[in-house]
């Protein structure tokens, strides 16, 4: 991780193990009211709580807008769920219309600073529109692995954005190893999520949005998809570090919200194994949160439990559902992931997990672009089974 | 135009007729440097134009954030077209995706300060997609007039959202009229691009925030896609809007971009008539800009010429190579009409229109979304073949 240096509020040695227990693998600052900015008008970049980034000074040199997202009001979408505060925390705009657009800025922010010239991760697909769309903007090489059954669209996304693809027969673990692996060999930027501390780092971002937006307070509730785990866990942090800071007095609580068809923090939350077709990547329409083997899930089911929180399972027709509400009562797209919060505030609800009066927050991770028409993709693609010599061989044969 | 009331800085009489020449169609104010906005960090909103806007006072209804698009620096773009200070407005990030949300937000926000229930607009795809999603979010009924042709992804997006959609088999132009009459028959809300000054009026705001963005200062070159023609004559408007006021001293050359495939105005421009070929709707992958009888055209010459400005025509092929451009070059998704802009620059570089030190912006239009799944979309579309006595009977039936 000596990508993280730099910024002088970082608290030495807080990278030195990683006990989810301790929190210990995330960065710690010299927590302080001055390091939020000042009230303003909006909210407008993620660059705005740079104080409680590992930023150095200097200009920011990642080019594209990052954060600063919208929080829109839901009163409707409320009603029909039965709750009488409802926000949405609208992710769904930026670079690679997703979330993760955030952990590659300022994944590939850091990159820049240090002379990196390639970024590797390993995705599903939006961490890999993302990382090849910012490394398109940031004028570095994206190297990406993914399963080999990679979803057509979100593949010539990348293509288009001229990123280096591996299709890993082997599927997405054997992606996520290849990808660390070769980041380890060839000197790359490791944008893996769960594994680059700064990928937390980026998405606590959004809860200083939201406590920004809802004029410096906290909501009761957060609701968030949870596939490997990041996206909960940055908003756990971002809200610890505004108590930490004197900001707020209290968390909120946390819901954690999987598909059905592969569910094991669910599971792991209730104290037990997932059954057979609870833990299939494939088992679910939402494969932007469809993980076997999550990279975060202790921390996951750490920060839960201290939010006293709670983590439910949906259903695809609970997403489909929830699809179609927010667009009908809101005007907001998403993704089947990216619908999973709202669809899980509705089974919580209907088990009192949630309270009708709670100021809740939903994030909406993401939305489904399509291809965009090209003539010739200047990206390229290889098939490789699963060795890293099989990445050495496509690299250098190019 | 009974909706444009309620700003007292309009000036009176400014609607009486519509003379290109005079842009007598168009909204005049009682321009003064009192009428901008103070310099901020961030272009948050179209709305911090709002003394520049035919709203009144009291707070914004409308819903969803809209406008405050990035303008981002496009160096190696730049170099690849032969521009050395090339920006680019960057337009895909809305509701819709496209810079209709603008058209449509401003349009709905008067219609819900004059108890409009439903709004109605006539379009080949993104301005109905925007006016379905706009109107779902604000409560508003949409009743949306498309040829039978549309895109199916579009028709998916508009019904996802809850509009009554009339699938007109006569094509765009009846598919036009039929909306105009049925707004004017059942009193509905009219979000018809190029009749509606609002259209116009929203689409002006692109000027503002570039000028802001730009450091108060105008550029001295905008290319813009040309179809109906409103975000061309919104640019125009204004930046004339900008030196009536006392912020600029000239505006910028415009450089409208049409679709070789259906480029009536391009011919105009020229003092020609289409040729076979040249102005049909179905002649190009840019369905965004492929109007044949564009409502705003006689205002896009006007607008074109008195900025000293240049109409260019470019082939699928050019903006085709222009959306993969710009994805790798700088991480922007753009759908072909989205694009027209950059491709059009490339064009008008080799012809000399565009000297290479023009501080110069291409405004990006639009992205494709893809339609999201649900189980069952709330709204629901008729096939009819073009009566209004069709369109009576499809609403009474339901």
């Amino acid at each position: 991780v000596g990508e993280v240096t730099g910024a002088s509020r970082l608290v030495a040695g807080s990278m030195v193990d990683c006990d989810p227990a301790e929190s210990g693998c995330l960065l710690r600052y010299a927590y302080a009211p001055s390091l939020l900015p000042p009230p303003a008008a909006g909210v407008d970049s993620m660059w705005r709580y740079r104080d409680l980034l590992p930023v150095a000074g200097g200009p920011v040199r990642f080019p594209l807008p990052v954060g600063g997202s919208p929080l829109i009001a839901a009163p409707r979408l409320g009603t029909r769920l039965g709750l009488g505060d409802l926000w949405l925390k609208d992710e769904t705009r930026g670079t690679s219309a997703s979330n993760k657009d955030r952990a590659t800025a300022l994944v590939i922010e850091s990159g820049l600073r240090h002379g990196a010239d390639t970024v590797t991760v390993a995705s599903t697909g939006n961490a890999a529109v993302a990382t090849a769309l910012g490394a398109a903007a940031a004028g570095l090489r994206a190297t990406i692995f993914v399963p080999a059954s990679v979803r057509p669209t979100r593949l010539a996304l990348m293509l288009a954005a001229g990123a280096r693809v591996l299709l890993v027969e082997a599927g997405y673990d054997t992606a996520f190893r290849l990808s660390r692996e070769a980041a380890a060999r060839f000197g790359w930027l490791d944008r893996n999520t769960g594994v680059n501390p700064l990928t937390i780092e980026a998405k606590k971002s959004v809860a200083f949005e939201v406590w920004e937006q809802l004029d410096r307070r906290a909501p009761d509730v957060v609701a968030a998809p949870v596939g490997d785990g990041p996206t909960l866990c940055g908003v756990a942090k971002g809200f610890r570090e505004l108590v930490a800071c004197g900001a707020i007095e209290r968390p909120p609580r946390l819901l954690g919200v999987q598909a059905a068809g592969c569910q094991p923090l669910v599971r792991a939350w209730e104290g037990a194994s997932p059954r057979p077709g609870e833990r299939d990547p494939a088992g679910t329409i939402a494969d932007g949160i469809a993980v076997s083997a999550p990279s975060s899930g202790d921390l996951v089911l750490y920060e839960v439990r201290h939010s006293d929180g709670a983590m439910v399972a949906v259903p695809d027709a609970a997403l489909l559902e929830a699809i179609g509400a927010l667009a009908a009562t809101t005007g907001v797209l998403a993704e089947p992931a990216g619908a999973a919060a709202v669809a899980g505030l509705a089974a919580a609800f209907q088990r009192d997990l949630v309270s009708a009066d709670a100021l809740t927050v939903a994030l909406v991770t993401g939305r489904e672009l399509q291809a965009p028409a090209s003539r010739a993709a200047p990206g390229r693609s290889w098939t490789i089974r699963g060795e890293i010599a099989e990445v050495e061989q496509a690299l250098l044969g190019e």
